[in-house]
């Protein structure tokens, strides 16, 4: 018979080439990285389970993500992603981090292999591979960025990576904006990041070159524009980091205008795309993905 | 486009189509059982992945199982085969206990559902339903039962069940075959059970109409006879509960001399069949199962 084995036990492939991986963090229930995992591994044949742990459900504070990685590792998982609020609070419980991670200060992948926990950080490899795709040929010489929170950080890092001049980072939280300053030109030198104060905003809109959206704002539960529609001119082009809807109010205000725009969609896939390539070895169809991302939400990314 | 969905959120029917199992025991590397549920739930398209939680590669003590098992419910785990040595030791952590598990006094399953343990006993059905299938026209009035440990128990169970009229139970510890006798006697009522001491094993296999065989002995790492051979005689049929190899040396004895006989196979298959269903609500495929059992050992059970 094919594939008999005269050995009694099963062949080690058949035991490693399965992945268990899954999200920690809050209010993740509608989640869209269980379906994009689960679906891009069937493309490539691997049994891959992807689950949530959310938080809120378990009625488990943030700092719980270590008991929660260190049972994952117990119970053999091979990865996680990790979210909002516990991309800080986890770092502390791992073996090793990536240095991209290490300099964003957040990770939002953990790969659990050969007994070691390795942070990661796909959300700003995510925004970099999104916005050289969607928005390759823009100026970058002034960046004007909205919200310095979580996300903020990795895109941020992202901007500068892939060669933004200058950034100058508005937040409603000016000193959470100031500490990302401060962080940035740990990596990238001084000068090319600066902090703006929210009153100013229209004034440094009117001379940046581009505006990339890194506030809950356009979100299901928060609708409406960051600013008033106003401050948006035609020679701007609009990043958004939401996704869902992919079309925020902000960009839809953006490109009525006739503002080039990117939205959220590119940088969810592309950081679950690597994400996955972390947790399986496996190349992702970023097509395919970026297809399977438009079915869930109900709209095209592309 | 198909499958088109207006709302932001993954389906419910996305999310809950899959299936996260494993099996807690000491010394479970080279256990079939992920191997046979994950391809009996291939079959019917399930995502199902099927993981082993060793406690001797953990470095746990058997009373660890708690813990796993608790971590195993917080991180979404729908279901969990347990095995040696902590069969019993999972009990007091189940919120509930199908009638027979609590009759056999020892759990091979547990469902996690709706935020409930529950605990069953498959290892016992499983015997039944194999002896059914495999030896369906035997003589059941006087049956030798060998080895009175924790498959000797639900083996036991199963056979006065199915309707054997007296079982002896004969194990080198006598208290736990009294302990066993005693068991039976509260679920079937006094006089089907006895024991008899080792020395007796002679006198007890020349009256027996049937021996089941529930030690260790056969087993890769325990080879040999659990007997001298001649106290075999052709009129006695003998069920093994050793399925690894199929063909223990005992079983190879008796047919030489002509006895019908019955590998751990079924056994082995129809317990993870029963699981199978408890776990997925799927109707499992016998025959698929038992082929791929053969296949994973490298022999044939049919």
């Amino acid at each position: 018979m094919a594939g008999r084995n005269p050995a009694i036990t099963v062949t080690p492939s058949t035991v490693s080439s399965s992945y268990l991986t899954g999200l920690i963090g809050a209010g993740i229930g509608p989640s869209l990285s269980p379906a994009l995992h689960e679906r891009e591994a069937d493309r490539h044949g691997l049994r891959l389970l992807y689950r949530t742990i959310d938080i809120d459900e378990l009625a488990l504070p943030a700092t719980a993500v270590g008991e929660l990685l260190r049972s994952a590792r117990t119970l053999g998982f091979d990865g996680l992603n990790i979210t909002h609020p516990c991309k800080q609070l986890v770092i502390e419980h791992l073996d090793e981090l990536a240095p991209e991670a290490a300099e964003i200060g957040a990770v939002n992948t953990v790969v659990l292999r050969a007994g070691r926990a390795i942070g990661h950080n796909t959300d700003g490899s995510g925004f970099a591979q999104s916005f050289a795709r969607g928005l390759p040929d823009v100026p970058t010489g002034s960046v004007l960025q909205l919200g310095a929170g979580g996300a903020g950080a990795a895109v941020a890092h992202a901007l500068l990576t892939v060669g933004a001049d200058r950034l100058v980072l508005v937040d409603a939280d000016q000193t959470r904006a100031a500490a990302l300053a401060t962080a940035l030109h740990r990596t990238f030198g001084p000068g090319r990041a600066s902090t703006a104060p929210l009153p100013d905003l229209a004034a440094q809109l009117a001379r940046a070159d581009g505006l990339v959206h890194a506030t809950p704002t356009g979100m299901a539960g928060h609708p409406g524009l960051p600013f008033p529609a106003e401050l948006l001119h035609p020679r701007l082009w609009v990043a958004e980091v939401v996704y869902r809807p992919l079309e925020t109010e902000l960009l839809r205000t953006a490109r009525a205008l006739g503002c080039r725009t990117l939205d959220g969609g590119g940088m969810a896939v592309f950081q679950a795309a690597d994400a996955f390539r972390l947790f399986t070895g496996c190349e992702p169809h970023i097509d395919r993905m970026l297809d399977d991302l438009a079915d869930l939400v109900g709209s095209p990314t592309r």
